[in-house]
């Protein structure tokens, strides 16, 4: 267990794996971005989240990209290893090696297969056997879109006591849900927004930063969102905050991960192909990504 | 059609019609809840909305319903009128007939029961022939918890270049939603939050205000949240947000009109029972609500 | 309440309500079709079902509906009418005015706007305060494609009980709830499948018949998966009923009332148009419809 | 590929993993466990399915897992197992492991963790690459409660065409979907329904057989509702059929894995715990749980 509290303020991209034209994880590349991602006043990575698929990946490759993270990362910025599986034994022993591995924190998804037994009580449990356990703090990620689970606020406050247990990303979007765990978790417990599409509104109910896979390909306009926030300025928050929505629609929902990897292409880093059976990007749904990202001053 | 615009600025309560213990509308007890809350400063009413189980109402009743509204109602405050019923043609009439009868201006349901097919095309249609037809201004209401219908961004928007129509009343609390519609439709489009949840960040994004149901039983603090937003006090505006959350759910998703008619009974107005197969709480329900409300401060 | 038992085996079609090409009710083509389909071996019909529009229709023109079809209808075929609306107290009034008119059953939709309210203790007592009162034999009708309520068994066997509940018309095709309501409910409670598409496994399972949209356009090949099963030709029922699925398909979840109005016109019978916010088809939908009907030789 | 067609005819059960008190695999009940099911008149068995907890085994358990059980298995009955990941790159590897461990067929479940982008191009793509590199014939499974995903009968008739897809495990119960399921694809294709409720409806369309967890703890008569239908006693079969009802459900929704090992363990088989989050019966689940059984006969 931890004996301080991390810092999880500001934004942090969940960035994605890169693959060679084989599909296998290209090592070099993921330095090379993140050489070009430190450039900015990122707080941190998430590294094998949903938009690292993760999921995709041996747990030795696993292993391999954080270590190759965390030599690209510098020492100021956060290292958050996805390390969620679906059972808690599984969970443990990842999170172990992640940490040895040099993570600072470990985001784990809600397991979600056997999705009705995925009570509250479930929840809470699997979270502080993890806690107990992890050298490293922990970071409850809940992403009903992918899941089909979505934690209660009551949930989040039980695990919340717990002192390894640091914080929450939430993808769903409910803003009164995140008003009510601000308003009712421990203060050490940081709410974080898990999309750039309510980064303002959040941080306005008391979310401390976000998890946000628009950071990935606009990493300047993100920390403006935040930096107006801290600064007062809210009208200029807000908005850039509604000019970013089709931005990020297109490399969230609409496209998704290939759309991300696209985008990275057309800025000058390394995107490449995703894993089958994600399918890359057609030529017309390119040409329709590339005119979003012209439009909202991307490209 | 009408001449000019309409302001749907501030809070307005959707108020919940009373029924006697024969199941017959309470006309008077109507009359004499609005004196009451004519004493703050709401910027109107929507009658026969949801929490006015304006579903469970004949046609005659919902006419003298309006009217005994319109009496009760000073001329500064306005009078929306929930008049969407499933077809285009019942609507038009029932519109004609509530403007007839006082109403400033109609807000109307997304037609739903064939949900497959109220596509965006079916429901901008819709909305395009009641404000040809309407001679008071329409306000699209989004209620997806109810009607399993969510109309989508780019619908809204196009039925939003109508002259006649003048906002939307969106409950879903989507707030990168409300967002995006403030970002594309045109300036005389108004966007009210549909609950208390989510009023602060709503009125961050671009809402004007909001129809909620705590307004009935909280008006005081409804009108707070929105008075310390205009006035710039951001920070107390959350915190009185956050305060309000549990007692907003009271009334809302955890107890709906039943406990919202209880609430009143509770504070001296005229609250009385819902009409079946909705049940009144049980005496186990009404002291949990009981305890929420005076833990909110609302008793 | 009824003396004795109402007999619902067999096939009956849930008819569309004709419009004449200002969206008026066209009563005479109302008879005109029932004196088609009366030649047919159909048990009866629903009239102001869901293929009827009944949301659509004002209470005075479903009164009318009744009439006509009453008039049209001989003794030896039942006369079954939608008389479910939202509220206890109008469905109990409709369905006496349906008695009046005629009808030998009401079939009642299960009230569904506040749908989280609709408890299994909610819809059954709905259900028993309208069989209490009612003159003619309440039929349950449930589907959640438009309701998003899909009542549980055990609620179906509670509401079973009253000697005036006579059945239920189902449409979510769940063979294992069908053949659980079988396995509990008492002998004299009725099984009807609710679409084509599942009505000899639902025959299997204990249903004594069906409410079929496809018996309007199809009722001869309707009949025959009935009259093979009666027959116990089971591998020919088998096969006809798999034939039917595109078909059957087609006029349901595809193309819905506008897609079966449109098949009626095909055949000689009076389609005509749907009401809005309902679209008719376009021309590219028409030809992918008729193309179906030649396929599953229905033209 | 395979040369020769598999029969997948028949009752299967989709074992339980058994674990010790340590949370480990235990080997040698699994040996037991299959030595007492191998007394009956089974097909075959699922090894490494949902009710395996496959998902919550680390690869290596998995392995161990099939050479166990094929060591326990005689050469007349199937090994299937479930080898699908997330990816189609784990999938194809997994696969080929399991063919080496002597598994007869793979049951692949649909990928689903990016639910929006597994389009039914998604989904073809992937089952026709492992049909393509597979040893031995692949079987998918469609399990929409655990997946999200419900893949189409037009996808699922597409990847039939492929020599090596020999057939689908369907847990979904859609009726009309087995059924045009059994229309559309090519003759080697089987069909089995995925839950007992359900058996004898799907053999009445078309099914061979199935896949039920309910034949774990119930064999003869899952085998007895098999073999009735095979005889053409349906009276009998649709009987036992909705007799099992309750029983199924106890041992699938309800209490499912936990509840399936629950029973097992009352009728003398080894069940044990399951692993977290998953959580074992409460004293008083378990109660309700025999009271079940006893009810059903199985006890």
């Amino acid at each position: 267990m931890t004996d301080q509290a991390i810092d999880l303020r500001g934004v942090f991209p969940p960035i994605p794996t890169p693959f060679d034209g084989s599909g296998n994880v290209a090592y070099e590349a993921l330095a090379e971005n993140l050489a070009r991602w430190n450039e900015h006043g990122l707080s941190g990575y998430v590294v094998l989240g949903s938009n690292g698929e993760a999921g995709y990946l041996s747990e030795w490759e696993k292993l391999r990209v954080l270590e190759t993270a965390r030599a690209a990362i510098p020492a100021g910025k956060l290292l958050i290893a996805g390390t969620g599986c679906e059972s808690t034994r599984q969970t443990l022993l990842l999170t172990r090696q992640a940490a040895q591995a040099g993570a600072d924190a470990a985001l784990i998804v809600t397991p979600h297969y056997y999705n009705t037994k995925m009570t509250s009580d479930a929840l809470v449990r699997h979270y502080q056997a993890i806690a107990d356990d992890s050298p490293i703090p922990v970071i409850v990620y809940n992403v009903p879109k992918f899941t089909h689970v979505d934690i209660e606020v009551s949930a989040i406050v039980r695990a919340a006591q717990h002192p390894n247990i640091a914080g929450i990303k939430d993808t769903a979007g409910n803003i009164v849900k995140l008003a009510d765990t601000v308003r009712q978790a421990p203060a050490h417990f940081q709410v974080l927004a898990g999309s750039a599409g309510f980064l303002f509104p959040a941080l306005m109910v008391g979310a401390v930063g976000g998890i946000l896979a628009l950071a990935n390909v606009a990493p300047r306009q993100s920390i403006a969102v935040y930096d107006l926030f801290k600064a007062g300025r809210y009208a200029q928050a807000a908005d850039l905050q509604r000019r970013m929505i089709p931005v990020n629609a297109a490399v969230t929902a609409r496209f998704d991960i290939a759309g991300l990897k696209a985008t990275l292409d057309l800025l000058g880093y390394y995107g490449g192909p995703v894993r089958p059976p994600l399918l890359d990007l057609t030529d017309a749904e390119c040409q329709a990504l590339k005119a979003i990202m012209v439009e909202g001053g991307i490209l």
